[in-house]
């Protein structure tokens, strides 16, 4: 494989931003490739065909641009549409649902934990079977919490309002027995509200909980595999990233609150 | 025109069902052809030339049914594609921008009118256009809430959490001079709030205030439309609706709170 060659990264928007974020701090000498396909955003509520379909046309896209592994850095497409990449693509593609499924178990005592994230995510129970094929006597809790997206894409992170949306999600949760030890954000907008969700959890809980997000999991995941692949980029800073989408958005102005920089130079393609 | 043919209506997703609604009531004797884009669903963050391009499949699938009247139950649909959807339609083709502008400015006594909507509908200023063609002298005044969308869709109508948000939205409009006295509501799922935005800004305005929505002016429009091209139905009542959706998701169970009964025999097309 091409050391030099850039690392691809798709999501069905700018969710995908916050893993983007991750990697590019793990692996800052490498160059990325970041697709968002901002024209048939959102994936969370379409069928699992559609989903597998979008994919492949996001995979062949990344594939002309010569990248040197694929991340699919978007939950529905990771749940629905990951066995039907890997099978079709000549280089290794990495999901952010099973990095995010053992980074939740890692810990000596995580006995239960709760899955936050879309309707379509929990209803997919993708992350409840990851972890149940590592650790089958953790329990698992899929938990929808649709508003979190459109607050995170509203930068409405803090405050009485989210304070009052998460308040209403966790209080069920804060309720199930046996009792959440681990929250794993299950979706890559929620990283945004973060810290209000951990503070709300461990306010309300009847145990200390931790949070777990996916995103430095997968940088992680994709770190391990440059190596074991001898893939990986020499340079140890300098990296660049090229960004593309299907529709011209406002993806520059949202996208810096998720990247956590500026955004610069946005390519439309037309991939359908 | 034939007059028993049925009355086409199309909407991004779900959200022109509330103009379906309205229509259904005004218009018991005829017969409808609902069409939801739920696979491009929304329209809302997309450019003008993506949602002309869709908008162009929708009239298509239509015309091949057969309809009388196209109705574009989709405030941007409306907004962007309209001049070019009627002058390629040989069928009239009614939007709900015009209608709603003429709603808002109708009573004598209006003279600044708020309109709340998507982002994309308040950018694209299109009922600020409609009602200065109207009336001129008339100050408008376009107001952004894009959480409503995703409440409404959540069945979030009341209590704590629409409220808070509906005040953070409305007491910046509260605050502008000159003092508004009509609300408009510039979109197809503002009508599942109706109750509770017309009992905050008459809480926290100034001044009383008048909240209207264009789906009942929508139907008045079309009901009109049909007797000056003698196409109106004979029928009296008995009129029946076909739903066609473009993905499979929650049309069903989501929509009914939008049209107030269930709905059944919803059929997916590929349009693209």
């Amino acid at each position: 494989m091409d050391s030099v060659a850039p690392i691809g990264v798709f999501d069905s928007g700018i969710g995908g931003l916050t893993v983007l974020r991750a990697l590019m701090a793990c692996l800052p000498g490498e160059d990325f490739i970041y697709l968002g396909d901002t024209a048939r955003v959102p994936y969370g509520t379409k069928s699992a065909n559609t989903v597998i379909r979008y994919s492949l046309n996001n995979l062949d896209f990344l594939q002309r641009k010569g990248v040197k592994m694929v991340v699919v850095a978007c939950n529905t497409a990771s749940a629905y549409a990951l066995p039907t990449l890997q099978e079709i693509s000549p280089v290794p593609v990495v999901g952010v649902v099973e990095p995010g499924a053992r980074e939740a178990i890692r810990r000596r005592g995580t006995k239960t934990v709760g899955v936050i994230g879309t309707r379509g995510t929990i209803k997919s129970r993708a992350y409840e079977r990851a972890m149940h094929a590592l650790a089958p006597e953790v329990v698992t809790m899929g938990w929808p919490c649709p508003l979190f997206v459109p607050l995170a894409e509203e930068g409405m992170v803090e405050g009485e309002i989210p304070r009052a949306v998460t308040l209403h999600y966790l209080q069920g949760l804060a309720r199930a027995e046996p009792r959440v030890d681990t929250l794993l954000l299950a979706c890559t907008h929620y990283p945004l509200l973060y810290d209000l969700l951990d503070h709300v959890a461990n306010s309300i809980f009847a145990a200390p909980v931790t949070t777990v997000d996916s995103a430095s999991a997968v940088a992680n995941e994709v770190s391990l595999t440059l190596e074991e692949t001898h893939a990986a980029c020499e340079r140890s800073d300098g990296g660049r990233v090229d960004y593309f989408v299907t529709d011209l958005t406002r993806f520059e102005e949202i996208g810096e609150r998720f990247l956590g920089q500026p955004i610069s130079g946005v390519t439309q393609v037309d991939i359908g």
